[in-house]
């Protein structure tokens, strides 16, 4: 099959989100990078994009002469993917949901709930594809848990301890730095900065493992360095939509901690255990035996976990290709539409926008639990 | 200075606490093994006591027995070791106490606040020592810690995180078998089953480096395996006296953790790591610098680090040794007031009185907020 | 600069080798994938090469054909990878060469080391890039360790340790294995086949990062599967042309063990120790300090690693990341090249053709001292 | 049983080997400190040993007073530990057998092979226990590897991987400090200086475990700090009587390395690695299945493996432990031989005069293959 066709808005100059969309989505040799309007200036983004070998008339001003461009191309986008600011992604996804365009938008998916459940609504309505960044959930690994989830390895599963927990926002003397000032800000950040900038990741990747949603929380939110008016620190308990309960620590004051993104996963028949930053061994305890480390391409894995993985077992893979198979599963899902097939959602695996409306329920029912004395919250889904 | 005497209520033949306080009081020449009344069957408790090398005159049928002739013998027990069933403690902490003995008592000091409290008032009336058996402590990076927070070198603590989680009551197969199920049921263990047995050792160790006592927790207790009244997996957020945040989690269900005792501190100007599996390592992050591995017995350690550390750098040192260290803190205490000197408790180190009425109100505190949709409860201390 | 245009000898369908040349080209967004000649069935080699995308006229049904057309073309190849079996390297490296085109040859580079010296010397002659795939020296922590010596952050070496073990030919009842047993058959696969094939690897990482190259050898090789002719676990000793002394293991027969390339290096003012199943820490002690963790990406690091690296610190990155940076520095020289600059060897830091040449002279050395009683044996590198 | 009597020589005050025999003999409530002869002084020799508790009549003041005194006593001294300095270890050895004494020899045991050969003869012939104290063998997961191997769950073990290594003699600054200096000096340290020191600790480890003894080495020897005549760094190939290959290395110029004894053994039907820095856990990797982690404590294990440990899982044990497993497997046999019963020597598992015979061939063995440019020699064991 022909190559993809691949966008971008935003991810310009300097930007390491840009390049890592380039560099994963080239990983597969599925897309190829065809239009961008990569910065919010009109004369830096063609420049921009030329540079990186766009057609003069694919490299756009804005993301307004892009849409408007490519909805009459025959060529058109096959996936547009948003990697502006996050205040700008609402309305750019709705746009190019609206125009009949694949949508990959960077998490938060929107700045409000109910600006997530329009986009749901929306991506109902179209059909078309409308996925967001947890691009963790790629890991093989971490496709290797859900699939021993589903295939009832651990039999019921009664709980999951997940972190995503760093240091680099702990240095008094840097709170005042505008790039991390701004996290902590409400104005700007919303209702929550450290659950919603990472917690939620953690949220997410538990989620994806376990085939439940979370249902109610109970949150502490704690502003530890002195002048912060949002949580730089918090712990949530939750209980899930299909009864495991949650334990969940984030992060940003622990220094010494790096990207300290972990999952580990209780069930009646066994226990699980991966952390991002050594992502390739998954720690694996079947009740009553000893501890087993599964190793990224060992035989035996499961198939999503096979798919997922591209190089043999003992080299060492890691977040390029995490990321990159966030793309590949999207890859699959389009070509398949293209041949008329419709693929079970489950089976191929990357995060939609029903993912992005679920975390932005999360974080304010956790924003409302830690302001009303960490007493339990439903997530408004309906 | 000659050895001291030394003596055990309970840990009676095939008891492995009673095994280890025996190797532990010995490992250092300081305490000699003289009484005991180590079965609550006399005649067992007089053959076994035998057995061990007891002269047959100290080797009791009871511990009343043991009190009623110790307490007029001239060469008298120096410390009294109880490690008998929980509901026994109080009663027999308090008869020795006011005796005139110092005590050792193994965890839970007490089964209720209110006896906690007496306690504390009796040994701040009597003056002996009174020790509670929160071994943990003992292991000398748990001290580095603790010197390392002293000395300013993190700064003020900002916050911690502590986990003493397991897998050993996962199996629900097991769940009605009675060693297991007496500790979930409220009429033999109270109020909490895991945070009160596992949870409070992670808790003290975490008072105990930071200098913080608790002053109010949020807990979300969940029982995980079918037909548990208490909780086999508890989350606890907490704030402690001098302001640092606490998060605390503990789990029996966690299959693949074996014995997971953690302490993680993070101040305004480092953090530290710890875990009790490898517990010779201290990981160690001055802020923006890189993560440094602190090997006990190193140069350039604490006093109190070194001073519990036997062998050079490199031997792994294991709870043995930290349990040893215990009885040696607590024998240079009894050196001391032998010779009329009053050393200061915080440079001794071992876990008091107060330290057992501290962990049975914050398993009191906890416990309601479990109940209370996690409110915010504080420790009742008064 | 506009992209350079590549093309790749072999790596035909389901081929990994083939996959990861892709990807690896292509992450960086300097290479495109011009041409090919991808099978030894030419008709195989045209269809595939055109289904991944080549233009027809590019997709070539033989390396013979290739170099016929390419060197006539005006957009000719940048770069040709050559990846087709081990017996045909130096014949097409040679044909390249003398047409003038840059080659990344994978390893190893020729099958005799008469063949390796023909080809140094057609380098030195033609002036061309022939780059060999010793990939894993890509990796940013493998370059930050360089530096360091470079920098003299050690003092002088003094030691080396290096491994590279793995447990995948273990199994007796898998020797019959045609996939297995060529290698063991020096028939196949010459003078040595463990060592040769991975241990190589170890020993060029050594040299790249010590910047010393092997003169002499001690070698012990052992074939513990019956029926091998060939070592399946191979010790050498070494001394380097500076002084250092090495110890190298390696086998394929340590079942438990997946990839294990490690080394350890030690001078006289501290030692480093890097493996590469989790190669974004390197383990940094300065003699008389604490060891220290470096991170990929921390602040601090050489230019060098940081240029390597991709992601913020504490996201996993691996091996496609480093492969892709032999890439990026071969892209590197090139477009210096186009621009009529030359830049030093040493901070372009690819491996070269006189690499390949000195690890078949240490390969021939090797398995002289082996039959030798493992006598001391010099390198021939005249 | 009553308690057995213990004695030792040397280990006087401020000596951490002294100290440890102690605690270590202490631990288990079998042996009873009774004699010592503890410092070459006799005024202090005795004034400590009185200090330590014993009757003045047997804290004695020389090793030749302690004989001629004990072997005449009807309490007379189950066990003697001889502590000395290296050079006296063969004389007191003998000294003690000859007079019907149970002894426990430091390694090593003596300085010479032919001395060697006499204790062993000696011993043969009086029948009486002579142990050499290779302490690490006591680690309940190294008995549980030997258990293993003797049980065949590796097969025919076909190779083992050894080292023993650290950098505390790394710095040239501190080389001509006397308490380093001596030990690189022929004329004090005899053949070899690290190989000897610490690497025949990882070489009787690995004969241990795999119930083999060494027949032939090939040994290069490096002094990499200046001015050294013995070797700082070591690395052997052997032959083992049975076939197992063998790689060891020991250094002590490893900036960064503790200390650094690990074992790894492969054989046709699995693989185990175990490292002494933390020997709680035990690597088992079955052939074409999943590497597992073996717990000390964890049901399942072997007896010799659960009777060499004292707590429960998941607590961390260490080397005091060790060390008094070689006391407990010594008191078993003189407890068995008081009861007129004779155990089977591979049941009891401590090291023997035999061990420390083949320690010295080794040590000359691989010494002479060093200066005959590492050609294989053979251990005279004759």
């Amino acid at each position: 099959m022909a190559k993809l066709n691949w966008g971008i808005i935003g991810g310009g100059e300097g930007s390491q989100i840009g390049l890592a969309h380039r560099m994963c989505s080239a990983l597969d040799d599925k897309f190829q990078f065809r239009a961008g309007a990569m910065d919010v200036d009109p004369v830096k983004a063609c420049e921009y994009g030329t540079r990186l070998g766009l057609e003069p008339d694919r490299a756009y001003g804005s993301w307004q002469d892009m849409l408007a461009a490519e909805k009459i191309r025959e060529d058109r986008l096959d996936l547009v993917t948003i990697a502006t600011p996050n205040s700008t992604h609402f309305e750019i996804t709705k746009a190019f949901l609206e125009n009949g365009f694949n949508v990959l938008c960077e998490k938060p998916m929107t700045m409000t709930l109910d600006e997530a459940k329009e986009i749901v609504a929306l991506q109902a309505k179209t059909g078309q594809i409308c996925a967001v960044n947890y691009g963790y959930s790629g890991y093989p690994m971490v496709r290797q848990m859900r699939e021993m989830v589903r295939n009832g390895d651990l039999g019921a599963v009664r709980s999951f301890v997940a972190e995503f927990s760093h240091g680099f926002h702990a240095d008094a003397a840097d709170a005042d730095n505008p790039r991390v000032r701004w996290r902590y800000d409400p104005k700007q950040a919303g209702v929550s900065a450290q659950f919603a900038d990472c917690g939620i990741h953690a949220l997410h990747l538990a989620s994806f493992v376990l085939g439940q949603n979370p249902k109610k929380v109970s949150a502490d939110f704690a502003a530890c360095v002195p002048g912060r008016e949002l949580e730089d620190d918090a712990l949530v308990a939750l209980r899930m939509d299909q009864g495991a309960v949650g334990r969940l620590w984030s992060s940003s004051i622990a220094i010494g901690r790096m990207h300290g993104l972990t999952l580990q996963v209780f069930g009646e028949k066994g226990g699980l255990r991966w952390a991002q930053e050594q992502p390739n061994q998954l720690y694996w305890n079947p009740i009553n035996q000893s501890v087993q480390i599964l190793e990224r391409g060992q035989a035996g894995l499961s198939d999503a976990s096979i798919d997922a993985s591209r190089l043999t077992i003992g080299h060492a893979e890691g977040a390029p290709v995490a990321f990159a198979n966030i793309y590949k599963s999207i890859a699959k899902d389009i070509e398949a539409r293209k041949l008329g097939l419709s693929l079970d959602q489950n089976e191929l695996g990357y995060p939609t926008a029903f993912d992005g409306m679920v975390s932005m329920a999360a974080i304010d029912a956790a924003a409302k639990s830690a302001t009303a004395a960490s007493a339990w919250t439903e997530l408004d889904l309906n």
